[in-house]
Formats: C-alpha cells, sequence, structure tokens
C-alpha cells in the first residue's frame, strides 16, 4: 500500500491513438502477462492511481472495469483492489486482443457507475431495505417444491402478479397464461424469433433505434430493415414501400427509443391494420412506458390489438433494476402453446428465488408504490438536468424536448462527431452514446443521449455541464 | 371448505382413453370457463379430493400440478388452494386445448415432487440454513454497482470460484475468461450453436441420450444424428460410418445420459483425435460427474483436451439445485471472443444476486462440504433403493449395475411397453420415464428411469417398490 505496484509500467502516451483509460487496461494486462503483477497482488485504487497519473479519476476507473468485467481484477471493497487470485497468467502470454468493441457504447458495462450512464433507472432511490426484507424472506422460504425445476414460461405466482399490473397500469387485458417470463429483452425478442420467423425474414426495425435489436435480428439469420423515424414515430407508408413483405415490426410506441416521442394514433391504427391485413406482427418494446412526465402514461399499443398480432415485451430493468435479470413477454392466446413449446425446447425458466422476491414485491404494493415514487422523482431530475445543460451549454448544444423517457438527446449546435466527443467523455469518465451509433445511415444531426435519472440534484447537474464544457 | 365445489363436475370416466389425472384437469378447466369455477374461489386440498374421488391422492396432486403451473389455480400453502384470481374466464371459452404433451417425461415438471422425480438432488438434505443467510446477507448488500447490468458472460467473482472449484474437482485448468455463466444447459447448448455452427450441420449424439439435446439442436435447424452407445459409451467408428462429416458430438462421459456407463479411454482418445484432425467440435455435458460411488470421480474429458476442440458444459442444477437455474460453459481459449461476442448479442447475463449467492457459497468451502456430503448419502440412498426394488420386483425387472449418477436403470424382465408403465406410474403418484423415449428407433429393452437421491430410507424404498409391484 506505501508503494505502487504500477509504477514500474511504461508510463502513458499522451500522443497515442488509443485513450488513456484503454492504456491503463492494456499496461495492466501486459503486466500481468509479464508477471510483474501477480495474481493476488494489490493495486491502487482508481483515486490513488488517477493522483498518482494526474488523471481524471473516472479514466483510471473506465480501465479499472473493464479490467474487473473481463476477471483480471477483483474489487473487494474497503479490503482493496487485486489481480485476480485465479488467473492463469499464461493464458495472456500473446497479443493481448482487443475486446473493447469500436462501438463502446453497445457494450461496454462498467462495474462503477458513471455519470449519465444509459439505461440505469435511479439507483440511489430504490427500497433497498423492503427488497433486502423480501429477499431474505424468499431465501428462507425456499423448499423442495421451490428448488425443483421452475416453470419454463415463469412462475404461477409472478405471471399472476404481471396479468394483474399489466392490466390496471398498461390497459393491456391477458391472463396469466398468455405471460412468458423471460431474463430479458433479448430473449424476449429471441423466442419471439425462434416461434415465429423463419432465416431471411425481412422486420422492420426504427432508426434511429435501439442497435441491439438489429443486432440480435441479424445474428439470427434475419433482416432487420430500418425504416425512418420522424416527429409521429415510424413511417409506416415508408416501410410498406421499403419492404413491402416484411413479417414483422420491432416498435417502441410510448418513447421511441432514443428519440423519445411517442408514437401517433394514426400511425398505431396503420400499424395494427398492416398487421392484421397482411398476417404480419408488432413488437411492442415498452422498456419504460411508466415514465411520462408530462400526463399520464398512455396505454400501450397492445391495448389496441383486436386481433392478436402484438407481441408485448415487457422488462423490470427499469422500474426495478437491470441485474435483476427479469422481463416478460405478452403472446397473442392463439399463440401461447407454440411459445409454451419453444420455452420449453430453449430454456429451462429463470429462477425462482428472484420470481418469488419480485411477486412479493408488486403483490405487498412496493411496486406500484415506486413507480409513482420515481415518475415524480425523474420529472424533477430531468429539470435539474435540463436547466443545467440549457444554462451552461447552451452555445454547443439544445435539449430535445420530450414527453418521457429516462434520458435526454442533446443535439450539437456544430457539426462535429457525436461518436468523438462521446469517447472523450468516457475517457474523462463520463457517459454517452452517440445518437450516430444508433442511427443505420447518415440523415440525424449529430447528438449525445444521456441519462439523468442518477443525477441527484441541480448541484450535481451543474458540475456535470461543466465538465462536459471543458471537454468540448 | 365444508361443501367440495368439485362436486358438480362431470364425474370422471375410468374407461377413457385420458389418464385421470387428465380428466380431472380437464374438467377444472372447463369449470372454470363455464363461470362454474370462478377466479378465487376455493378448491378443495388434492387429499381431500382424492379421498372424495377415490384416487390416490398422487393422481389429484399431479392434475392440480399441471393446474398450477399453468395459471390456473395458485396453491397458498395452509391458506388453501384457489382458482387463481386474476383469471380471465374468456380466455378458456373454445376447447381445451391438449397441451401435456405425449411424452410426458420431457416436459411435465409437477410443482410438487414426486418418488423418482428425474433430475432433482436430495433436496431435503440441502443446507437450507447456509443458503438462507447467505441469501439475506447478498440481498442486503445490493449497491448501484450491482443492480446495473450485470457483465453478460457471468459475473468476475463466481467465474473465478468456477474456474477454481474445476481446476481441483475436475482436472480442468481453465482462467475465468474461459467460463461463461449461462441460465442452464439448455442455454449452454445454444450458444455453442449459435457460436460455431450454421444450418444443417451434422452432430453426432448419443442414443440412447437426453432428449432436450436433439430437441433443442433440432429447433436450430440443426441434423442431430443418433450414435449407439455401447457398454464402453458412444460408438466413435459407427460415427464416422453414419457421419463422416459431422461438426461435433455431444457426449456424456462420465456417466452416460441414461445408462451411466463412463465413456472409455480409448474412446475418450478417438473422440479427441477425429476433433483435432478433423476441427470437429467435442461438447462434453458434464451434469453430474462428481456423483461416483465405486471409486473417485474420473477427471473430465476436457483434462485431456490438448488442442482446445472440448466445450465444456458444467451446470448447479444436480450439485446444488436446478430452480438456481445457473448453469456454466468452459469455452477454449481461442474461441473466447467469439463467444464474448454472442453472449453479448444474445444474452444479458444472469441475475447478480444468484451469482452472488453461488460464489458465496463455493468460497466459503459450502459447496465443497455439501459434494462430499451428497456423494455419501447417495451412495446409501441407491443402496436401499437397489436392496428394495431387487427384493420385491426380482420377477419383473434388474437394476443395472452403475459407477455413478443420480438415478437407476431398471430393465423389465417382460417385453412390455415402458412407456405404458411409466404414464400408469404417474397417473399413480409415482415419477418415472420411459428408456423407449430417450431411444430414437428401437434396439433398446424396455426400462424405466428412476431417480434414488430423494429416497431418504430402505422404509420408503420398501413402500414405493410395493407400489410399483400394484402397477405392474
Amino acid at each position: 500500500m506505501t508503494t505502487s505496484p504500477l509504477r514500474p509500467l511504461p508510463p502513458l502516451d499522451p500522443a497515442a491513438a488509443e485513450p488513456f483509460y484503454r492504456q491503463i487496461y492494456d499496461r495492466v494486462r501486459g503486466a500481468i502477462a509479464h508477471a510483474v503483477l501477480k495474481p493476488g497482488d494489490r493495486i491502487p485504487s482508481a483515486r490513488a492511481l488517477a493522483v498518482e497519473l494526474g488523471l481524471a479519476r473516472g479514466t483510471v476507473e473506465a480501465a479499472y472495469a473493464l479490467l474487473a468485467a473481463e476477471g483480471y481484477i477483483l474489487a473487494r471493497g474497503q479490503a482493496g483492489t487485486i489481480i485476480s487470485p485465479e488467473l492463469d497468467p499464461r493464458a495472456l502470454v500473446g497479443p493481448v486482443p482487443h475486446r473493447v468493441p469500436t462501438q463502446v457504447a453497445q457494450s461496454f458495462r462498467p462495474d462503477s457507475i458513471l455519470p449519465f450512464q444509459m439505461g440505469l433507472p435511479a439507483l440511489d432511490a430504490f427500497p433497498r431495505k423492503i427488497w433486502a426484507r423480501l429477499g431474505a424472506r424468499c431465501a428462507r422460504a425456499i423448499q423442495p417444491a421451490t428448488m425443483a425445476h421452475p416453470p419454463a414460461s415463469g412462475s404461477s405466482a409472478l405471471r399472476t402478479e404481471i396479468a394483474s399490473y399489466l392490466r390496471l397500469s398498461r390497459g393491456i387485458a391477458c391472463s396469466p397464461s398468455q405471460i412468458f417470463v423471460t431474463s430479458g429483452y433479448r430473449q424476449s425478442l429471441q423466442l419471439i424469433a425462434q416461434a415465429l420467423f423463419k432465416a431471411g425474414d425481412a422486420i422492420w426495425v426504427e432508426n434511429p433505434g435501439f442497435p441491439p435489436t438489429r443486432d440480435l435480428l441479424g445474428h439470427m439469420d434475419l433482416k432487420p430493415v430500418p425504416i425512418p423515424v420522424d416527429a409521429d414515430g415510424i413511417d409506416v407508408a415508408e416501410a410498406l414501400r421499403l419492404a413491402p413483405h416484411a413479417r414483422a415490426a420491432v416498435v417502441t410506441p410510448a418513447h421511441q427509443s432514443p428519440l423519445c416521442l411517442s408514437l401517433s394514433l394514426p400511425r398505431r391504427m396503420a400499424l395494427l391494420d398492416w398487421a392484421s391485413q397482411g398476417g404480419g406482427w408488432i413488437i411492442e418494446d415498452d422498456y419504460d412506458g411508466e415514465y411520462r412526465y408530462v400526463s399520464r402514461p398512455l396505454p400501450a399499443l397492445k391495448s389496441l390489438d383486436r386481433d392478436g398480432r402484438v407481441l408485448y415485451a415487457g422488462t423490470f430493468s427499469k422500474v426495478l433494476f437491470p441485474g435483476l435479470r427479469l422481463a416478460y413477454l405478452v403472446v397473442p392466446e392463439a399463440e401461447v402453446e407454440r411459445f409454451d413449446a419453444i420455452m420449453h425446447a430453449f430454456a429451462g425458466g429463470s429462477p425462482e428465488l428472484v420470481q418469488a422476491i419480485v411477486a412479493a414485491f408488486i403483490k405487498e404494493g412496493h411496486f406500484a408504490r415506486h413507480i409513482q415514487r420515481m415518475r415524480k422523482l425523474y420529472a424533477e431530475r430531468r429539470r435539474f438536468a435540463v436547466a443545467s445543460l440549457e444554462a451552461i451549454l447552451a452555445d454547443h448544444l439544445r435539449v430535445d424536448a420530450q414527453p418521457g423517457g429516462m434520458h435526454l438527446v442533446l443535439r450539437l449546435r456544430e457539426r462535429r462527431s457525436d461518436r468523438a466527443l462521446a469517447a472523450r467523455m468516457l475517457e474523462n469518465g463520463l457517459y454517452a452514446e452517440a445518437l450516430s451509433d444508433w442511427t443505420v445511415s447518415g440523415g440525424h444531426d449529430p447528438a449525445l443521449l444521456v441519462n439523468f435519472t442518477n443525477i441527484d440534484s441541480r448541484a450535481t447537474a451543474d458540475r456535470l455541464a461543466h465538465e462536459i464544457l471543458r471537454l468540448i
């Protein structure tokens, strides 16, 4: 602890193409490969190393997060950070692979939370005591029947609670047997593809749109067709022109991802007509439909589905937290048997303990209360963030007006690369995604996507806006 | 509680083709559809209804388990069983779908544990207090960093513990970065297929063999080729004759599933040679390699893998319990990047809470102790079961000698249908699977597969053997 074992490492190179966090990452990996650092060795805290190297703490944290995520180092809280004791240095000999994807935004998942990090609810405001109490109770209650294989499609208790919640909150009438519990949106989408599509099928996706949707469909040998989004949402007429024989459309009607606009009623009806007449499927990705600040949340598109053409994908990642890995799919009654068969073939169900905690959380009313509280809190945090960003960065960007969602779209006034700025922010410990990375081909002005739900005060928002100003 | 609301239902028909449990299931569904039973209505306990109908309690329990699994009824422990309050009876109008698969064995997952139920460890002997303590501690310890998206390939702590365990117990040298945490064997197999195979690829599978392996490969447009198993395990020479250009082999070297024989060393070497020379892949499904009673567990086939051709699939379902939904895959170093990319595209990782509990359970030594205890207990329970079955059913069946595993193979002496007998046992509250359902085309003598790990005494074993005798 007195001397830094990282001091003998090759110095960082400010002129290098690689950002500092990446240089730190490479040097630590290199030191392990050459046995300069050995399994179990202690390394300095991110704070200490940042001071020593004269870098922002966030830069070192980003490097450490990556090293931890890949298993090279182990953070042990107050006991400090060490090289993973079980690491075999021989595994590292040879060129250091570049596992950091170029589109950092889509895959980079640091171990510690960065300001503006996308996809996260207000983790500081989660009712952790209630959660701990329910967790302890459910862990104590395990018994043979709940230790055996859980039903592949989800526990009866959780499916019942979800059906009841959807009816009250999202206007969706469905029975518990139509609900399929999954490990996340990706599994829900995969399940749909396995049940309903065949290789080569064209699928409309929104442009700009959530990149993992495109990626997953592509990996499954399907053909995602990007359809432009305007102020009313996905342009259905254009979709019919671009891919008239598409099998399905993946849409985000509540708050278009990432532009946060709502799909207009005429467009909703046009989509439903298309699906009913041509046997198409609509996949409604309702990832944060609860969070609308200008009025009551809109009913889900699924609530208008008279002919059983809409598959509704919900998730607990945003309304509870992503570490849960719990989501669900509502399937039209006529397709339930087919989805049951696919679930049995491909999946063994979600962990009983996690399902039991969430079912109890909903049943006892904590869920509804939490959403109400978060709706107020997010409206407030959104105000903080918008006020600071507009006051401090008025010359450089403007903030899109949006009715809801959990992130802001910051339009850059100058024609500069949003990717380069997002990368610079990440190097400096601030998270942002570039709208360009969410767009299939040009057409959109440069913009940053930043989450506001973890900005806990106007002072924090001011500080962060000043940090961005320094980087522009 | 005084009168049975099920009494007005149509009476059961002993002459019908459908077994009694299925008739009960259909009648309850029908009563809900016709509003004879309404959401929230209380129904009699399985015990009371069995008395009333003059049936074995297990028969009614099987019907209730199915109804509960599909969300029609809700068991509330001492508060009794009710029609699910959230059920929409309109969803049931129309013909009652036949969702019970004809091959009951593969998909039927009752809510309560049946005697002989396959795939289950000794649930009564699980250290539940330790589990509850760790569960409570981990639930209390959640914090923003662990509430965010977990690493898609598994938590660093758990991967480190698994790597260390595999080295000590299964002779496998690997780094934590080679370990991919999944939700079960099915997800592991799916991940392999997505990373390494293309549509139409032929894959050797064992015959007889675990039916879900065949099913899953078929669903993924791959071509499972059944290869006969003899006393040495999968017949590699025959495999080369039947499908010389196969891309991969799925094998169960420790205890062949379901015959429990070990893959001989010459066969292991033949498989490895084939894979190394032709670029084939070996998928080692090591579902219960720990449980061997005649000598120390054999090292895994993976421990002999010099050229990085073996993908090792391990699971916590058997050594802990299946409700966890936690398994893992060990991937050759050269393939790690490819699997990382596939994990990021398809999966969001396993729940942080469950991973944290299991990592702590291993790290604190409970895991190694539990396996040691179970190895002794299973050897004892196996003796009980074999002694009773051989004493009481000697005229009708003989028990295969096996070095390990968690189930017995009961060979029927007469040429009768193992499927019919297994179905009769299930109707009467006893679980069994028919070897015929694990065999692709004839050739095998009729046999039952029954799990012995939950048979807690010689007296229980005697009672169960007498019950089978009554049904033969």
